[in-house]
């Protein structure tokens, strides 16, 4: 039905569900990070990393879509290239989330620090705000939820970052075996970096805002 | 001669060979490092890095001759800020081919692994994929070609990071010298980041065809 | 005063000051770096990385202003994407600087080695030319030193670049303790990243006078 009416939809009105489609991917594999860090029976884990996996896999389907969608419409709602780029900066969060899953699973980390599970939370929540901003694309006249959300998201990953340098201050303080030293700074560090990613695909919606608000 | 009648050639038109001349250095330098990783002898491979290092250089001379271009051109074939992008791409990949062969060296690295080779031979793969794809900028209405090219880049790029990631995997199981595992994944993340320049120089392809299609 | 009258000011101008305090912030936070790293007081030290937080948050401030000024004004004396990206670029380098400072603090690093001391004399160069750069931003329309300075930022980056990787080699040629290895490649890596992130912003600047001069 949605199919057969789909035409009477004006062309890029199309891209807002779009969007809610990746951002509600990113919530879930979010959620399932989270979830995942919180598990002790590593036989539950590594169910958890594969549906990661392929959950990162779905959101790469989304990410053609998109770019497919944009290969075809003439009228964008923004600028082709702020498309782009928030359709990028979603993507890259979520290969960050599946890398630092990838990463707890290929490097047999077993012991799931605080600081591990403090920078999960952390990209879960800037995920939720994430979500609220997309969601609100589509009322680009009244931008101060976006705006809110976007601030929220900068304040989470400055929060990510003190844990993030505070977890490394500690791991070389505690811990002497330089193999783990490296293993567990990879992962704290590509956590970190999911969060970075939130922030860049904020600051594309900032632009987005800029330009049409 | 060449000199004497450029002024015949519509000026936006001389991008192109600017562009023939980056991606087939690209391909040059990526010909040698492949070649340079699977030679037995340290005395050929020190030459072999000294090779890479200018073609490096030269490629540098290419991203100036095209920004200057792009300074006295009125009329670009597409946006100049692409033409900016695609330059600034092109220069980071021959970056990172000549960081992994400088690595090799300095780290002396001399075990050059099966994950290693492999790298180097996707590299090389995206280099010529890419020469592809750029020798068709010419022919906008028809992408199919260099949407083919991207398409297959993005495929290496996937299959490079799996050969990373496992690579890295095995290291931190078999090598228990932590300096070296710390080199190691150095030349190996150097040779990884090399494809996701590839893959970064495919994107702004597909922002290219995108615009112009 | 300013403020009553500031209304007679066209305010596309108002661009130029919130720029020229960011570059004043960046060689600020740069001129304390490199004394910073020549203290031999540790006690010294730490107040002067104190004193680098409080330089890294008024830079956050600054680039908030900027960014408010941009939602606000119409008419903008060059692209908004170009605005935002040239902010961006000045504040990533900052991070970078304060990162340098806070990672010496937090890994109880002692040994400030002539690199160090070199890649922040460095870092403090390009923050000066970028100074000069976007002093000049108000006279587009003769961007010879404009262009002197960021060949010369692109030319200190070359510098940072072969002085971190002789670095890199001595390190792993003297220090045979991994974890001091990772700490201190970790401290040089920033430092050299920070002078990156100069040449980053002299390429927006550059990609401002492709378009407008």
């Amino acid at each position: 039905m949605a199919n057969i009416l789909s035409f009477l939809i004006p062309q890029e009105k199309k891209f807002f569900p779009l969007f809610d489609k990746a951002a509600e991917n990113l919530v879930a594999i979010s959620t399932l990070l989270e979830k995942m860090v919180n598990t002790n029976d590593p036989e539950q884990r590594k169910l958890m990393i594969r549906e990661i996996e392929r959950m990162e896999h779905h959101g790469d389907t989304i990410c053609h879509e998109i770019f497919n969608e944009l290969n075809s419409t003439f009228i964008t709602p923004f600028d082709r290239e702020d498309i782009h780029a928030l359709n990028t900066a979603l993507d890259d969060i979520i290969d960050y989330v599946h890398g630092s899953a990838k990463r707890i699973d290929l490097y047999q980390i077993n012991e799931l620090t605080p600081a591990i599970k403090k920078l999960s939370e952390l990209i879960l929540q800037a995920s939720i705000e994430l979500d609220v901003a997309v969601r609100e694309l589509r009322n680009m006249k009244k931008p101060g939820k976006m705006k809110e959300a976007c601030v929220r998201i900068n304040s989470i990953e400055n929060h990510a970052d003190d844990i993030f340098d505070t977890a490394i201050a500690r791991l070389f303080e505690e811990e002497k075996d330089a193999i783990k030293v490296i293993k567990m700074k990879e992962v704290l560090s590509n956590l970190e970096t999911a969060t970075d990613m939130c922030e860049d695909a904020a600051n594309v919606i900032e632009t987005i805002i800029v330009k049409y608000a």
